[in-house]
This record gives structure tokens, C-alpha cells and sequence, in this order.
């Protein structure tokens, strides 16, 4: 028997949440003095919610094993119950930071329309703005965004709890993120109105410079947000593997980010991604606390809660600052798990309720899980011919007797494709490995995609922001 | 053994459902056509969002209870469980129909900045205001407060779910609704910043017309957020009572919207007045469907997430509509509950964990419930005094035995002291007399109010919204 699991923090952890704590809220004390450093306030409560998440996750354990909110780690030698849906958590209070966000946001502008500097003036010119004033030069288009997206992660969090609690079934939980995506394309038909999408250079002469999709567009950006918070959900399974992936996602699009601000000159993206940057970072920092806890030894689960809404915090930045494509592109491993998962998600192969890799007790590591076929049920024609192919090429491993009868086959996911090709793997170098794919692809999916905007964007600024 | 609560619709109840549903789609199918009249499209969506609570409140009450979600009556002769927390599939709903709604809101604004009429020329135009040209002439404020007012409830429901699953302690949730308001405030700073009130025409020779509370106004309206959701959680106990008292609230605050509406010459508040009916209709909708549920004998209990949110919703289209005086006036018989309540709240007399009034399982009527005083733990001499002269002048039943010492004085609830003065009754003819009570006062709110604004608004035109 292992010790129990500890819901205090240690006393060095107790202290390094302090010093960051410490040193957030001075950074925030001083940014509504001298210059508005919007990123600078961004990376102080993201410290803020790194920290209150950490102390959170580890002091509330109890409370959701109480709740119910638990479950058992199938691949490990003890069968210990630990917390599960701590994502709830990081959700709970990445949404806190970010409506705390919105006055330092938006602090630039309130002063920029009122031409004061101090604490007084604001407050006494702020009135002008009420009277009319100044009132169309403050961004409510970008406050209307800001909240539209707060909207729907919240309605992502708020869906993907219910699932949690509910355990509403595969055929109907895969269409929750479409519903939360509604105030997102609502307002984002209110608000803006885009739908027109940068044609190639190459296609130009065929399509002209803009192509404008049209309702089309909305179907498009429905369809992101339905795939990204689902995809994450379903390449999960061992420790630690949905939060690496969004973490990793998140500092890539922040990398991303990034390479917009360090332009010398302020490109007209600028601000949109800053925006962008505003929601990311706080996710970071939520997600690095759950990481800590999540990776292997898992001292909590995440849930589905969690899944959900790293995916929509993805759709949320991805539309509003209309770089969807930008996240396809991150997402391949992703988009290979759902495509490779799909005979078994439609049926075409029998689906068990879990599909996560085969612990091996004797060993102490992960082989591929198998589907075993019974010798009275075997694969219909066209899909044995699709096994073998699969089998052939390396996508699958095939188990046949000598009557050429399919004994079994190993799951359609990721992970288990991963193990049939390394061979058994101990789960958190399965972690580390999947993680470093993760970063490889992600860093080679924006090299393209900047070859790309090179290309493209020679021609013109469309900036459509 | 009673029968089991039917978790199916009868045929009429999904007759009428359907018919309900026909007509309300039909006129939101028409809305789009002709005339823009908000108020109709209103309407329709609350008629949808009745149909889809009284519906999902029949279906998922298993679903609550495997979840963990369930509760026994305490005040009937059979201990059955049913399903608690009906209030979270309201606020789902009502939440959806809101989010729903703000296309048909803002459709006039679209269609005005762009001077079309078709859909076609809707779509084409669009694209205009995106760049720029009719940027100012969207209402893009108003979009901004009714996404902070969604911000806001959600949070509300997302902080009562958590409640009624990990039943926080009753000295931290007090605070639960300053937390959800966070929203409301912020934007309110950012997007409004009016803060001045208008001074009754007899105060204005020493406070001038107008008086600035400043940062205090923030204070107060936190203060009015912390205290509606409350004070509707403490009004509770029987079947129906905290539905029932929210829907009296919301219809009257309606009424007084509607006052507006009728005013010969356009109002300069109508919009506000507006603004409000579209967040009051759907929760008339949503809570008349948990009221039929939930009224004597109760198939389903509402949960705190229920009460905050009713006291949230209230909070929001006063605070937004600028009219939170008007909110306070209808509170009255909250307001006298938490007063009446203090003795125990703030622990001068014992407070037991349950203070609903007892069931006497012999007559089934319900009678005062009493707090027992020991002889050896006797209240100290001025909460003696005190519960004496309550005694005295009727607001209370002390019992004293024949040293002059406390037996058991009745627990300090309006539920408790109604019985002291009516009698023994039953639970259904306490909720219709303390529904009554909760009518006529706010009736008489609303006519003091009137007359006061008579009074104030003779002198000028204020109207600050």
C-alpha cells in the first residue's frame, strides 16, 4: 500500500506559490501607473492563476472525492481512488481571471478617450463617456469579443461538468462544443461579419484575393469548434497526455503570437493578437498547475471538463483572432488520431468502452489494448481487406491464425499505433514521446504556415482584424 | 406507498407542450419578416424555454438522482426521495434561450446601420460595417452589457451547481454572488460609469439634483448582488415558496417595465425597459415550468443554484436597467426575513442546521418550529430581554416555564413567525398566503415608487440609462 496522497502543500511549494503570488500583485499594483504594459498585466495573472490553481487543485481533493468526482488508475500496481475532474478546477479559475482581466484591458482605453492620466481625472472624465462624449471611441467591439468569448468558455466548462456528472453518452457529448461555440458565431456575426478568406497567391487568378464563404464560413468555424475540443478529448488515456498536448498547443499559438509583436513594424494583426495572448497565457498558466499534478504519477484526473475547455480556449483565440487555420495546423496529431480512431468511432470495428493502453502488471509497462475477434464473428470481407492493408503498412498490429482468421487487432488510437511501433513503453516515456511529437509538428505546421503567409502576405496587408 | 413520480409527459401535458412550441416557432419563423417587434420575438423564446424546462425537468429527474442529485421531503407522511437541483436545468435553459436570443435583440441594429431590408442585402452589408464605415452606428455597448449580464448569470449558476455539489459552508457562500457580479461591475465601470442618483425633489436644496456616489455606488450595488440571491436562499423550506416568491418578483419588476412601454411619448428609459423584459420573460418561462414541479406536493426540489440564480437575474436587469431602488422595494419580505433571521444568523440564539417549520405527521399540518433552551444553557440577560419583548409584541412564541426560565422559543424565519400568527397550517395554504403577502407588498412598492418618481421626475428628465 502507497502512502495516501498529500492535499497539503509541501513547505518549499508553499513558499514558491508565495513568492510568485507576491511578486504578481506587485507587477499589477504597478501597471495602472506610468505606461499600460497590457502583456506584462497578462503575465502577472497568469503567475496569479498558476499559483491559485496549484494551491487549489491540491487543497480541494478531498472535497471532489466526497462529491463523487473520483476514479481508479488502470495502469498502474496500486488501484488507489484519486480526485477526478480536477479541470473543473483550472477552468473555475482561469474564467475568474480572466473577467478580473477586463478593467486592465481595457484600462488604455478608458484613459486614451478621457486624455487624463491619474486615478481622479479618469474617474471624473469617465462620466463623459457615459454623456456621449467620448463614447465612440471606446472598443466596445473589442469588449463585446472579449465577453462573447468568456461566454462560451463558460458554457464549454459549464457542458463539459455535466458530462462529467452525467456521463452523457459518446453520440450526443460530441456535439456539447457546437452549443458552446453559439455565443462565439453569434456575436462574431453581430460584431463582425467576416467571411472572407485570403486566397493564395496561386489561386488568385482563379478566385480573385478574397474569397468570401458566406454562411459557408460559419459551418467552417462550427466545425473547428466541435473537432478541437473533441480531439483532445479523445487522445487521452494515460497521465499527463491530454494537458501536455494543450499546454503545448498553447505555447505554440502564443509562440505564434509572439512573432506578431516582435515585428518592427506594428503589423495591423498586432492587436488581435495580443488579444489572443491575453487568453492564452492565463491558460498556461492553469494548465502547468494541473500538469504538475496530472503527469505521471497522476495525483488527480482532469476529466472531460478540462479537455473541453483547452479546446475551445483554442477556438475561442483561433476565431476571434481569425487564425483558424493556423490551429488545423497545430492539430495534426490530433486530426491523425480522430481520422485513424474513425472505424472504430463509426462502428466498422467493434469499440470497447475503453480503448487506453494494456498495462502490463509483470513488466510494469504499456502494450498496445487489442480488439479480439471471435472465430463466429469475424470482419465482413471489405474491412478484413482493409485490415490486412493496415496491418501491412505498419498502421496496425494484425494477429491472424492459420486459417487466416483475424484473431485480433490492436486499438485505433494513437497511443497504441505509438506502442506497435516502439514496442512496450513504460507510460510516462509514452507521455514524453507523444509530447515531443506534439512540439515537432506543431513547430513544422507554423513554419508552413509562415512560408505560406510570406508568400501570401507580400502581396498586401488584407489585415482583416 | 405512494406511486412513483412519473418521469413521462401525459399525453395532454405533450399536446400542450407541442402546440406551445408550434405557435412560438411560428412567430420567431415570422420575426425575421416585416417589422422587428423584440417584445413579440420575447415572448415566443419564452414560450420555447417553458416547453423545453417543464419537458427536460420531467426527463432528467433519474438522471439527477443516479447523479447524486436527490432529496427527501421532510414535511410529508412518505420519505421519498426526489430529484434536487431542478434549478441548474433552468438555468441551462434559460442561459440558451438568452444566448439564443441576441441575433433577434440586435437584428433592427444590423439591419438600421445598413439601411437594407432583404436578407440578401443583410449579408452583402455586412461586410461595411466590419470595415469601419458603420462601426459607430452599432449599438456595440448595449451588446457589451447584455453579454456582461450573461457573464454574470452564468457564473451565478456555475457557483450555486458547486453548491449544491459540495455544499460550501454557509459563511463562505454568503459571498458567492459578489463573485458572480464581478462581471456585471466591471462592465458596468468600463461601459457605463454612471454613479450618480437621482436626489428626491425635497433632499435637492442641500444635495443638488444629482448626487456622484462614486466608488460607493459600486459598494451598494455589490451590497444589492450579495443580497437578492441570499435573501431568496433563506426564504425556503416548503414546496414552491422560493419559486413562487421569484416568480412574483420577476412579473412585478415586468409590470413596472411594461409601465414604461405604455407611456405616450417615448420614454427615455424605454430602452432600458426593454432591455429588461428580454431577461425577465424567459425566467418567468423557465421558473412557471419549475414552479408546476415544484409547488405542493413537490415531484422535484430547485437547489440553491435555483435561488442564486432568480436573485441574480433580478440583480442584473436592475443594476443594467438602472433602476435597483425599484429591486429593493419589492425585496421587502426578504428583506424582513434576513433581518428577522440576524438573531440566529449571527449566532445570538442557536441556529440548528434545518429551521422550516415542523411537520405534526398527525394532523399533516405544519407548525412553528422551535429552537429548545436548556435549563442549565439559558440565553444571557439582554438576549433574554430581547426575545421577551419579541414575545410581547408578537414576533416570536417564547414558552416559559414557571421560574421564568426559556423553554423553546419558535426559529426566527417568516415561515415560522406566519405560523405563530396564523395558526397551524398547511404547507400548500402557508405558500398561497405568504405568495399573497409577497403580491401586495410589492404591489405597494411598486405604487410608492411611481409616486415618489411623480415627485422627482416632474422636475426633469434625468433618465440616465
Amino acid at each position: 500500500m502507497s502512502p495516501p496522497i498529500s492535499t497539503t502543500l509541501s513547505r518549499t511549494e508553499t513558499l514558491s506559490l508565495v513568492c510568485i503570488t507576491g511578486a504578481c500583485v506587485a507587477i499589477l499594483a504597478n501597471a495602472f501607473q506610468g505606461d499600460d504594459k497590457p502583456l506584462i498585466v497578462s503575465l502577472a495573472l497568469s503567475g496569479l492563476a498558476f499559483c491559485a490553481s496549484f494551491a487549489l487543485i491540491r487543497w480541494l481533493g478531498p472535497t471532489f472525492m466526497k462529491a463523487g468526482f473520483k476514479g481508479v488508475d488502470l495502469s498502474k500496481h496500486h488501484r488507489k481512488e484519486i480526485p477526478e475532474c480536477m479541470g473543473a478546477v483550472c477552468a473555475a479559475v482561469y474564467l475568474f481571471a480572466i473577467i478580473v482581466f477586463i478593467p486592465f484591458v481595457f484600462y488604455k482605453d478608458v484613459v486614451a478617450a478621457t486624455s487624463g492620466g491619474g486615478n481622479r481625472d479618469v474617474v471624473l472624465q469617465v462620466e463623459h463617456v457615459q454623456q456621449g462624449r467620448f463614447l465612440h471611441r471606446f472598443p466596445h467591439s473589442k469588449l463585446s469579443s472579449y465577453l462573447s468569448a468568456i461566454v462560451s468558455l463558460h458554457t464549454i466548462a459549464s457542458l463539459g461538468l455535466a458530462d462529467d456528472l452525467f456521463d452523457i453518452r459518446w453520440r450526443h457529448k460530441f456535439f456539447i462544443p457546437a452549443f458552446a461555440a453559439i455565443p462565439l458565431l453569434v456575436v462574431y456575426r453581430v460584431d463582425f461579419g467576416v467571411t472572407s478568406i485570403v486566397v493564395p497567391l496561386q489561386l488568385q487568378p482563379y478566385l480573385g484575393p478574397l474569397l468570401d464563404l458566406g454562411a459557408l464560413y460559419y459551418v467552417y468555424m462550427a466545425g473547428v469548434a466541435i473537432f478541437s475540443p473533441n480531439s483532445i478529448n479523445i487522445l487521452a488515456g494515460i497521465n499527463g497526455i491530454e494537458v501536455a498536448q494543450s499546454v503545448v498547443i498553447a505555447a505554440l499559438l502564443a509562440l505564434n503570437d509572439a512573432l506578431y509583436l516582435l515585428t518592427p513594424y506594428p503589423h495591423p494583426a498586432t492587436d488581435s493578437h495580443l488579444f489572443s495572448l491575453s487568453f492564452l497565457l492565463p491558460f498556461l498558466g492553469v494548465s502547468l498547475a494541473l500538469l504538475y499534478h496530472n503527469w505521471y504519477p497522476a495525483r488527480v484526473f482532469v476529466g472531460d471538463t478540462y479537455c473541453y475547455f483547452a479546446g475551445m480556449v483554442f477556438v475561442v483565440v483561433s476565431i476571434l483572432g481569425h487564425f483558424s487555420k493556423t490551429l488545423v495546423l497545430l492539430l495534426v496529431p490530433q486530426i491523425f488520431n480522430f481520422v485513424y480512431s474513425t472505424p472504430q468511432l463509426f462502428g466498422l470495428v467493434p469499440c470497447p468502452r475503453h480503448r487506453l493502453p494494456r498495462f502490463n502488471a509483470r513488466t510494469g509497462l504499456l502494450e498496445p489494448s487489442v480488439t479480439a475477434w471471435a472465430a463466429e464473428r469475424q470482419p465482413r470481407a471489405a474491412v478484413r481487406w482493409g485490415l490486412r492493408v493496415l496491418g501491412r503498412v505498419g498502421l496496425l498490429r494484425v494477429v491472424e491464425d492459420a486459417e487466416g482468421r483475424v484473431v485480433e487487432t490492436s486499438n485505433f488510437t494513437l497511443l497504441n499505433l505509438w506502442l506497435v511501433w516502439r514496442g512496450p513503453l513504460s507510460e510516462e516515456r509514452l507521455a514524453v514521446e507523444l509530447t515531443a511529437v506534439q512540439v515537432l509538428l506543431g513547430l513544422a505546421g507554423l513554419f508552413v504556415r509562415h512560408r505560406l503567409a510570406l508568400v501570401v502576405f507580400r502581396e498586401d496587408n488584407w489585415s482583416i482584424h
